[in-house]
């Protein structure tokens, strides 16, 4: 089978891998209908936190597909089903998977690793990993599902982490995929006010799409003033922060006004928070890997309804061969991400 | 009137100072009954954090009194009451109060900027800041109820912040009058199981007075990996922070499971919280000056009817004349907290 492996930074190809086979009773293995690019897969593409990864690694870690096959202890799923996971597998039973962190969960294995930009996928802990949807999707339903898998999940994480919800002006820092996917989920969870913190017209086109009411173009100290602005100068209730750097975790930090809430889903390479600054701050302050499992259900249903349509942030769809395309074009801002299909 | 000034560090000395008279009509002045010494007044003592700092300095800002005048535009009190305030004067009537963050109101006033270590004391925003008690207390009472001025309300907003509640384990870093006093709070918030990390026995023996199930004496990796013993390799659900290093801030983040929370009521001199770490920990951090004033009314009331006995934490009790030898004690850590009395 084919998959796409990253042999350094910058360097994607697509070649013949072993097909994966069944290892533990608990596997799936799924035909991947659709599989995507992380801007966390951008990371050791431009080299950034790559100390002591193993060259080549296969890549990618979104997917959705088709059940080819089960281990002799999956029971919950059977060949054919199409089905959607999270970029960690987990047991879905420990207890910290009970109390909604699968992606902490004590069995959890790191879906990137085992290789999702693929023709077939070895899933571990099946069961606990993979929600089915009703029936086998119709094309265009598709891009939605996969980004359920980590894109949408974690903006939907980002803003349940912020605390979104009615009565709320919820700001967003950054304008990927997963900020704008967090400005859709503000929208669902209810929030009164979005202000997309963007300085890309298609993007800022997208997040008011999403349901963003406000755009903010400033940045920093700027940014956080404008924010200060729109919300009679205490700050907003929720700051989503999308993004993973210094600059846009102090931005983030100080536009949530005193008892707000700060959900942050950017990989935080590099960044420290100052002690006496979220003293002061007196922010609440929660993220991490999201745990998309525990979102599943209800982000299926609500695509399979068609109440959201998350799969717009792909705005650029390549087959499988062409992955390294799709690296580029994201690294280069060209396109803010790619959907691969098989 | 007399009052503690600092004119340097390490150097405390109580003499006479202009008695406070009514500067704006919402001002109140009250003749204090106690006050204390904070563990936060020994930041500038030891010469900590005091780059700035206009020597000399008025000292203390916990304190419990009798109203004695009261300005023209304060409709809520009048003299002869005992009262009850929090070390931030706050309007309780903006956006910021009105959410339970008194210690952000956009009008505060540090309550340590007007000398609480004295006979008297003028009080900002007296309305918004003082709650009576149901009359004048007996004097048993009185070194619980300025307890609550603070270091109560600064434990029980750790616990608060630490989501302490039903079926819940609390780990407590730190085991000064703070920490001590997050245990009490734990337990009066329902928790199932509350661990006291402290090596010393007199306060490991009050931390179960006020309700610790366990205490655990190792610290950092060690400590941490203690707790995880006593949880089934999990972590805490909630860990309150109450010192202010790297190093116990680091112990309460290491403690907490994913999804725990943990609250910080430490002055954060100096820390810093690794992005990647807090990512990965997965765990809500929210703390900062405690918004006692939002909690003043509850404690006040369960101090009125001996349902809690905060004021076990001062083991000592010196006039107003002593407050030298009080700090001293405190910063040789000979006594847990000083009560001054005027």
């Amino acid at each position: 089978m084919r998959g796409a492996v990253m042999h350094a930074p910058g360097d994607v190809r697509v070649e013949e891998r072993d097909a994966p086979e069944i290892i533990e009773p608990t596997d799936a293995i799924i035909r991947v209908s659709a599989a995507c690019v992380c801007g966390s897969d951008l990371w050791p593409y431009r080299g950034i936190g790559v100390e002591g990864a193993g060259w080549p690694m296969v890549m990618g870690h979104e997917y959705a597909g088709i059940v080819e096959e089960v281990g002799a202890g999956v029971h919950s799923l059977e060949p054919g089903q199409f089905v959607v996971g999270s970029f960690w597998a987990s047991d879905n039973t420990c207890p910290v998977c009970r109390a909604g962190y699968q992606s902490a969960c004590v069995d959890r294995v790191p879906m990137g690793a085992l290789g999702a930009q693929a023709d077939l996928l070895r899933v571990p802990l099946a069961d606990g990993t993979l929600v089915a949807t009703p029936d086998v999707p119709s094309d265009d339903l598709v891009p939605s599902l996969v980004a359920a898998s980590d894109v949408l999940g974690t903006g939907w994480f980002g803003a349940v982490a912020a605390e979104a919800g009615p009565g709320k002006t919820v700001a967003v820092v950054g304008d990927g995929a997963v900020g704008l996917l967090a400005v859709l989920a503000a929208k669902q969870l209810g929030a009164e006010r979005i202000i997309a913190m963007s300085r890309h017209e298609s993007r800022q086109r997208l997040a008011r799409e999403f349901g963003a009411t406000d755009v903010v173009e400033t940045r920093g100290d700027e940014g956080v003033a404008a924010i200060e602005e729109l919300t009679d100068g205490v700050g907003a209730h929720s700051v989503v922060e999308a993004v993973g750097t210094q600059e846009s975790m102090n931005q983030a930090l100080h536009a949530a006004r005193p008892g707000g809430h700060v959900g942050f889903v950017g990989v935080a390479h590099g960044v420290a928070i100052d002690g006496m600054d979220l003293f002061w701050s007196l922010a609440h302050v929660h993220g991490g890997p999201a745990p998309v499992r525990q979102f599943l259900p209800e982000l299926i249903d609500l695509i399979w309804t068609r109440q959201i349509d998350p799969g717009k942030v792909f705005d650029l769809q390549l087959p499988l061969e062409k992955a390294a395309d799709g690296y580029r074009a994201m690294d280069q801002r060209e396109a803010i991400k790619t959907l691969l299909t098989p």
